[in-house]
């Protein structure tokens, strides 16, 4: 029997497809003429298995893990942040929490294993999988235990949600993240390191060249590898498999995942090469600063619905696009046919 | 005495500019992390004089149009469209009254002069300017003083504004709008007209060709004029001037204003033009479909937030754009600081 998380996405529903797109051709407009906007609300018809999509229900989850290859000196940031992050995430004053107040989205925060080994109280949900990933130059990130564990920690996530969750978001916090996500699109074949790997929250010129050669260190120790499966375990992180497997999960239970930035997209990426039924599900909210986020998306054949620049993870990207989905959905429910307006249609 | 138009846009607060800048380096993510969400937060606060700059009340003013170039056969659509959306407007089915509705937005319809010469019942605001703009291949699209009339209505519409209004967006309906749009941007220098002539709400080939023709005439009629003002008279719109006019005042008001697609920002370039002052009150909503829109927002060294592959008009490119300006408000008045959040900042 296959494990859980080979099981396939949903099916989506073909029927509701052709009616949406039948439906836009009768909308009041020239044809096409809303863009992307028409195709977001055809593609979460037929996600939805209905005829009047919907992105008011967002749920957000964001997986905090810390990464032992931040003792190579590879971010600008010292390593206790993504432990005072976590606390800043469920007070409020983190960019994401903004972000979910202003969607009235849910915002589930989950410790998936820091370094202090330190507890977390509700409303954070505390799941460590370990003291932080293993440090990727000497070591694996995870064994194939825990790799098994935080798959399993984002099924939970997404298997909390209601059924009327219509936009599942997933956001990261972990510093060091960029290397080891760097690391493991490089073993996936996405691009060389040198293409990949990028200044994260702020490295100099110097700081990138060092990144680089951790990088190129920890890929070298898995050559030859090209299970995707294993090399997440071994390049990956708590928040990037945890993440891996709640995307997993939202498409075996039918729920339009919308994309963040280079963390989370790499750990799209894991999902899809683990179970590419996934891929079908996913939306990408956003083209990140970061330099290497566009040969992701290449791999990921993905067309990012915002290009602001933005390079910060917690999911912020895809809950700034959310908004576009609900205009998306409006105007497709609300919108006047010709007929019901009499409006004349071209000649 | 100088008209009104030429008076000059409001002064933005240099002080609060330099107050918004130096928080954003003090909330909890890495400097410049929000990418362009931080750099709008910090332009709106200037603008608005606040420090807790603010997106929430918007006032959206659609001026419909016709024009007697439409005579030509320059559009896929017949000409009493133009009529019959002002009504769809106002009944609350078109693309522009479902968006303005879900931002709870001020939605203001105005007829600037239909060729039907039919009066329209409130709420839409009757004042045509003339039974639709002359063909512009053979005369003039508005005598100097139906230009006057149709800047003042531009400017009257802004003015009954509550002075608590933090954005403002135009749009535009007509017939064959393209069409003029296009000839006065070549007239300004923006391109010459193989480049800028376009589809319009879904030419063909042959269609294309054909409008290039007539918007090559009725450039050639005006040839050596360099007036802005004259140049808008010649070749514009009804619609196209009174939004000139109402982005003018927007400025001249303190306003925030979110131009919209290729017939907006045609209007946003003789505004400019007119009066160089009103760029500063500018933002950009989108790049239109539109093949010549890069062109005229390249000469208003404009860089719009979105790319969708919009080509409706209508203010309906910023209406979805507004959710941008929310998120970025929202972020910065209420993300914490890390001394507020006790986030260790850079090492």
């Amino acid at each position: 029997m296959n494990p859980w998380y080979l099981e396939k996405g949903r099916q989506l529903d073909e029927e509701q497809r052709a009616q949406a797109t039948q439906r836009q051709v009768t909308l009041t407009k020239p044809p096409g003429s809303l863009g992307r906007l028409e195709s977001i609300a055809v593609r979460l018809a037929a996600m939805q298995g209905r005829s009047a999509p919907s992105a008011d229900r967002v749920e957000i989850a964001v997986f905090a893990g810390d990464h032992g290859v931040a003792n190579e000196g590879v971010s600008a940031f010292p390593q206790v942040v993504t432990t005072e992050m976590v606390k800043n995430f469920v007070r409020g004053g983190a960019a994401i929490s903004v972000l979910a107040r202003q969607l009235d989205a849910g915002l589930t925060v989950i410790n998936a294993g820091t370094v202090s080994g330190q507890k977390f109280d509700p409303p954070v949900i505390d799941r460590p999988v370990g003291k932080g990933a293993g440090n990727i130059v000497i070591e694996p990130a995870m064994s194939r235990r825990q790799c098994l564990a935080a798959l399993q920690l984002g099924k939970d996530i997404t298997a909390g949600f209601g059924q009327d969750t219509a936009i599942v978001i997933g956001g990261d916090m972990g510093i060091a993240n960029t290397t080891s996500a760097s690391a493991l699109a490089v073993a996936y074949g996405v691009a060389d390191a040198r293409t990949l790997v990028g200044p994260g929250t702020g490295l100099d010129v110097h700081g990138i060249q060092h990144k680089l050669t951790i990088v190129e260190r920890a890929v070298a120790r898995v050559s030859g590898d090209d299970d995707a499966f294993r090399l997440l375990a071994e390049l990956g992180g708590f928040e990037i498999a945890a993440l891996a497997g709640y995307f997993i999960h939202a498409a075996q239970r039918g729920m339009a995942i919308l994309v963040d930035g280079f963390i989370a997209s790499t750990a799209a990426l894991a999902a899809c090469k683990i179970n590419p039924s996934v891929r079908e599900w996913m939306l990408f909210a956003h083209t990140s600063a970061e330099p290497g986020h566009e040969f992701i998306l290449r791999a990921l054949a993905a067309d990012p619905l915002l290009s602001l620049g933005m390079r910060l993870g917690e999911g912020s990207g895809s809950a700034v696009a959310v908004c576009l989905l609900r205009s998306a959905c409006a105007l497709h429910n609300e919108m006047a046919t010709f007929a019901e307006a009499q409006v004349s249609d071209r000649e």
